[in-house]
């Protein structure tokens, strides 16, 4: 294969007529169908030449971006010792996500799902003065975690690629101003890799970090929901502010009343003829003492146990024996006549409901015009919902609506949670020893590459945004061999190649329908066939993949473009505009 | 940090003043002191900012000369399936280097040392024609092997990364010229990453593989040894053909001689008063059929038990209850009254001595005179003995030279011995199913830049080539911060920058002292040293690394050398080497 062009005659790249059976969404279907990623075991990927140089363009763009803000990069290692795990506290509190492994000299080591312990290690007794800080580092690296159920291809995956980046501080202020160079830095890169993303309030998960943000790809195949407004405001519906609507079903007084068979909210709102907004659904837990908490949503809401364990100190919810020892029911529960020490937790927007249609803690009945202070005691009254559309914009008030999105990036600050926990310290300009002030910043390489398929992509297959093809220009010669199209395709493909455009040039022995339909399924951005009737005329025919425009061109024009370009220093996207210019007439 | 310059005083690069302790070779201690890695477990390393910018170059040199030769580059996963090892029969033969775990649903995985199971599984369903082939395929990965005594830093490491390539073919012929084309990449990889090596015969070893041959980056370090001949031949020594000079001692007649005490060859020799070119040592063991085999080599030599183990059909030694067992004295073994059924084979180069120095088979006493095909029968002469300096070269006959070496790469002919265990076949042209010729191809990336180090180093650090520097040049302004110094260190470092040199400037507020020291020890291949006392008759000082030489070179003609290769175009050998060439005069 030359290293200018490549020839499909010698790239590996066996395309799949069938949609393999176990891929349910279009990136998985189309990256293995277009021959770019081949299963090598459940959740885990071989990249094909083509999938690899995919996967090289998005990490170059990334390197790009991480060394525009000062970010240097190292490579630490897949293998990581449990020592160093066990002082963080997570070798214990992981879960079966983490793969452990014993080696022959009997000592537990991981493979590394992220870095925080090993990067804390590396610095510990070198980085010792306020003077060599700030400083943030990143990798490029494989990263292991065992899903208990892979799936999408890329999207959820055992094996991964993702770029994580970790920053060392003196203050919070440094800490900010890191955090929003790499915002700005993870927007250039979803701009760069062409994805239509929205950055979301998130919730810090297992890595700690109370402020984050994650990059959303919109897609409807992504794994999570989030809300946004037009305002700009967005979040992840796991842990976006709750601003409900309830509405108020007034009576003059409370009453019990008898609801034979309604145990649901849905139930509930039908048997008394008013909207579930008007309901009250209640949840029992116990927090991380073992105390009973009890708590009380909107009826068209859901308990956010993330928010409900942070704000009750830990939540998990009774077991029927539990429940039937506190002699609550499920269906009925209510804020009256509740167990003695019962903590009650209210969602705030029921402050402005002054009387609840709610259980009545019997079960076959509910109450009505239930008021809290009157009737009941309402402990504390805190964000408790899962947000969802339709709920008011923390921001401007607006009305919220939703979407799916594929995390693609997250930004953590993670304060001193790792550097206090491993005792690792700098010495301040006064001379005191100081946890390092930390953030982490990852970016999912081999998911971005998903995400793009997933926003790139109709009937016919893959349409690559031109920084991240595997190549940018498609030469496609109807007859090989043939003595007019052969060199004027070769030609072209030289003379492009020359201006430093990638260029692929079909010299396969096949039917024009099947160089179609495969270039139309790797998706190359740019396709120019070249054909003996178009020749007879002076013409080749340019087609612009995402639009499908085509339209016939001069060779004359091209040729003029190309000794244009090459006078003037012309750059790859230059070039790449013009062939798209000319389509578009 | 600029994109374009490093800056000392943001580069993290933390240089150690003592060598660590448990650093015993020259590239293991330069590259912890000179901040290029980090020990993050035994046998496994983080590298930092310069560390992995020299892996980056060695990396894309190997990169450029797989593309040149046609090779397509994809990336196979760490975590490779068990069922996929038990095809080939590896997991049960591998041994403890093998890294193995077991994920959550149970099932058995590895981490890949090497990736031939993979590779034979990615494409035996989808490469089925004679004319897609030959094809090649690389990757360049993080590999793993659990050695039980990890050393020398990243000579023998647990983690570490490689170029592995793999090649498929219809015949031996193509095979033969993917194998010939690799040895020329992997000859023009050393010559450009600046190695002095020698390709050597080798031995397959676990990979299995007939014909194979390592370069050997020669260094009093290296692990292994080889021998070498003025005519080009090169050898390891545990592959290399032995042909030895064994000398006569020449008695009338088979004679039993009390020899009590003796117990050695060199005690044998010194008791008879010969040298021990005279002598023959025996060595027994079984075969994998569980047959006695003795073998005999002159007395000088060692049994190579590779070659016994091929010659024989397996070799393992005798444990001391099977030696009593069959009457056989260690000390005093040897070919006369040896127990019925033992097989002999003697070494080649003994053929050439009618009256052997032996052991009598009694303890306490030797035979001198044993006439071979006289006093007893040699059932087989064959190679047998390691090949040491002094022998005869195979190809020439002049006397062998000895070096210890480094095996930076290694290629393979491995024939259809994975196809055919994992049944991965082809359709060849007369429509018959056949199994995958093929080849493999490893080159230690992360081990070649610690040779590179061995090679290039003297008393006051590293000294990089500049093909794989971090950074070609090195500004040392004197005093940061002087009106006069500064701005010409900075548009000095500016110029050089945008002719596409790498440039560092040691902007820290240190003593000249100190940055000349750390500036020998990180290596930088040029240094231009910017002071005040210079600047006065015009001059900065520009420094040669690798042969210390230094010269006052006056600003102009810099200026000159940047306009020079502004206007035409200069590359950055051009630059570096006009650089060095003021140093020379």
């Amino acid at each position: 294969m030359s290293t200018d062009i490549l020839r499909m005659s010698e790239l590996y790249a066996p395309t799949l007529k069938e949609t393999p059976t176990d891929a349910e969404i279009a990136s998985h279907q189309l990256l293995l169908r277009a021959g770019f990623i081949r299963k090598t075991a459940s959740g885990i990927y071989t990249f094909l030449p083509l999938g690899y140089k995919v996967i090289k363009k998005i990490e170059n763009i990334v390197r790009e971006e991480m060394d525009a803000i000062g970010s240097q990069e190292i490579l630490m290692p897949v293998l990581q010792p449990a020592e160093l795990w066990h002082e963080s506290g997570r070798w214990n509190d992981y879960g079966p996500e983490l793969m452990r492994l014993c080696d022959r000299h009997d000592h537990d080591v991981c493979l590394g799902p992220t870095h925080e312990e090993l990067i804390v290690a590396l610095v510990r007794n070198e980085l010792r003065s306020y003077k060599q800080l700030p400083l943030t580092l990143y990798q490029i690296q494989v990263k292991f975690r065992d899903e208990i159920r892979p799936r999408f291809g890329l999207l959820r995956s055992r094996e991964f690629i993702m770029k994580d980046a970790y920053s060392y501080h003196t203050s919070q202020e440094s800490l900010q101003q890191t955090y929003d160079d790499m915002m700005e830095a993870y927007g250039r890169i979803c701009d760069r890799t062409g994805l239509d993303y929205r950055p979301v309030q998130a919730d810090g998960g297992q890595i700690g970090g109370s402020v984050t943000c994650e990059f959303m790809a919109l897609a409807d195949a992504g794994e999570a929901e989030l809300v946004y407004c037009s305002c700009g405001y967005a979040a992840n519906t796991e842990a976006g502010e709750c601003i409900a609507f309830p509405t108020v079903y007034d009576v003059p007084a409370m009453e019990k009343i008898a609801t034979p068979g309604v145990h649901t909210i849905a139930e509930l709102a039908e048997f008394l003829g008013i909207p579930e907004t008007s309901t009250v659904k209640a949840l029992s837990g116990k927090n991380d003492e073992g105390k009973l908490v009890v708590l009380f949503v909107p009826g068209d809401h859901e308990v956010n146990e993330l928010k409900a364990a942070r704000v009750a100190g830990g939540f998990s919810l009774l077991t029927d024996e539990d429940m039937e020892a506190y002699g609550l029911h499920k269906g009925s529960m209510g804020p009256v006549g509740l167990p003695e020490g019962a903590y009650v937790i209210a969602d705030r927007s029921l402050q402005a409901v002054p009387k609840w249609v709610v259980g009545a803690n019997e079960d076959g009945f509910h109450l009505v015009g239930a008021q809290p202070g009157v009737d009941f005691t309402v402990d504390e009254w805190a964000d408790l919902s899962t947000v969802k559309p339709g709920d008011s914009c923390p921001e401007c008030g607006l009305p919220l609506e939703s979407a799916r999105g594929i995390e693609v990036s997250q930004v953590f600050q993670l304060g001193d949670k790792y550097s206090r926990a491993m005792n690792a310290t700098y010495m301040a300009e006064d001379g005191s020893e100081q946890p390092y002030i930390m953030g982490c910043y990852g970016v999912g390489i081999s998911r971005t590459m998903a995400a793009i398929v997933e926003q790139h992509n109709d009937e016919h297959g893959i349409s690559w945004p031109a920084s991240v093809a595997p190549a940018h220009v498609c030469i496609v010669p109807l007859t090989v061999g043939d003595e007019d199209v052969q060199p004027v395709a070769e030609k072209l493909a030289r003379d492009l190649a020359e201006l430093g455009v990638e260029v692929v040039i079909d010299d396969r022995k096949e039917r024009p329908g099947v160089k179609f339909a495969d270039a139309d399924l790797i998706g190359w951005p740019i396709q120019v066939v070249v054909g003996k009737r178009g020749l007879a005329e002076g013409n080749v025919e340019v087609k612009r993949r995402s639009t499908g425009e085509r339209r016939d061109v001069s060779l004359t024009t091209l040729e003029e473009m190309v000794s244009f370009s090459k006078r003037n220093g012309a750059d790859i996207p230059k070039v790449i505009a013009s062939l798209r210019g000319m389509v578009e007439g």
